[in-house]
């Protein structure tokens, strides 16, 4: 299946000169969605996946059949805010400002094998920032999987000490 | 299995006076998740539903996997300014202020059977919202599936012309 016919291309979002990818059209295609959950489940048994981690939110989309399949924990890590209990957060650097990003204390058990699952890979800022978190509480990113990776931003990169994984390469 | 036991009760969150209901211990739980996930499977065979619709975004954690096993799409209703094409807005009222939501213009198909899933019904308003942006576009709510039910805020109430279902009801 040729996963990049249900990604649409919009032009200047969310700002001026962005090409937006929105991966909308294949969650409403219910046998590409499904295909795409299966190659991010088969990388997660390859890997020996014990827990996924899906940063918000649309992490949440592609992360959470994939738990679902193995029996497996699902992580959100998430913006402030927004996880009630005891918190780990690591701030990480925009082209202006900063984002940061949480993870509950006790949401990985030390020498986890996590698995990282995302729509998009683009600076890697977001998930070196998960990366952290998950190794400050002492878990094993064993991978990063993305449905699409924009080369030129680089991720991969940033990412180089990882396992990292991606569907669709622009 | 007793799935209250996998829910976290956070006293004043997010403001004094409010107990959170948390379920990210029950997500962290392989098991436990999945066999959610399998009741709002067997709720979605049973009502025939042909697409999931989830509200931004932990409709988006238990919404997914049900899409996923049936191999039926998943249509995201979000907050404004997160869906890059044409789109449909609902507005609702909060205790004070209002909220929008928004579902792609070309989300649902006319006739399609729904199923709107979301991790907790309180007043039913994002429900509510949810429902008439499907309707607007020709779907039929076919059902309403949460995993907690606050009942004293009488959401079911307000949903009464659908089929709700819930998990915990506190």
């Amino acid at each position: 299946m040729n996963f990049e016919n249900y990604i649409a291309a919009i032009p200047d979002y969310p700002t001026e000169g962005v090409l937006f990818r929105d991966v909308t059209p294949l969650l409403q295609d219910g046998e590409a969605f499904k295909a795409v959950c299966e190659k991010f489940i088969e990388f997660a048994k390859q890997n020996g996946a014990e827990v996924i981690v899906g940063p918000e939110s649309r992490g949440f989309i592609f992360g959470c059949p994939v738990a679902y399949e193995l029996g497996i924990g699902f992580v959100p890590a998430r913006k402030p805010h927004k996880l009630p209990r005891e918190t780990v957060s690591y701030e990480y650097a925009l082209e202006y400002g900063t984002n940061t990003m949480e993870m509950h204390k006790d949401a990985i058990k030390p020498g986890q094998k996590v698995l990282v699952i995302d729509d998009l890979l683009a600076t890697g800022g977001t998930i070196e920032a998960a990366n952290k978190l998950i190794e400050s509480l002492g878990g094993e990113v064993v991978g990063c999987a993305f449905l699409i990776e924009l080369e030129d931003l680089k991720g991969r990169e940033r990412l180089q000490n990882y396992n990292v994984y991606s569907l669709i390469k622009y």
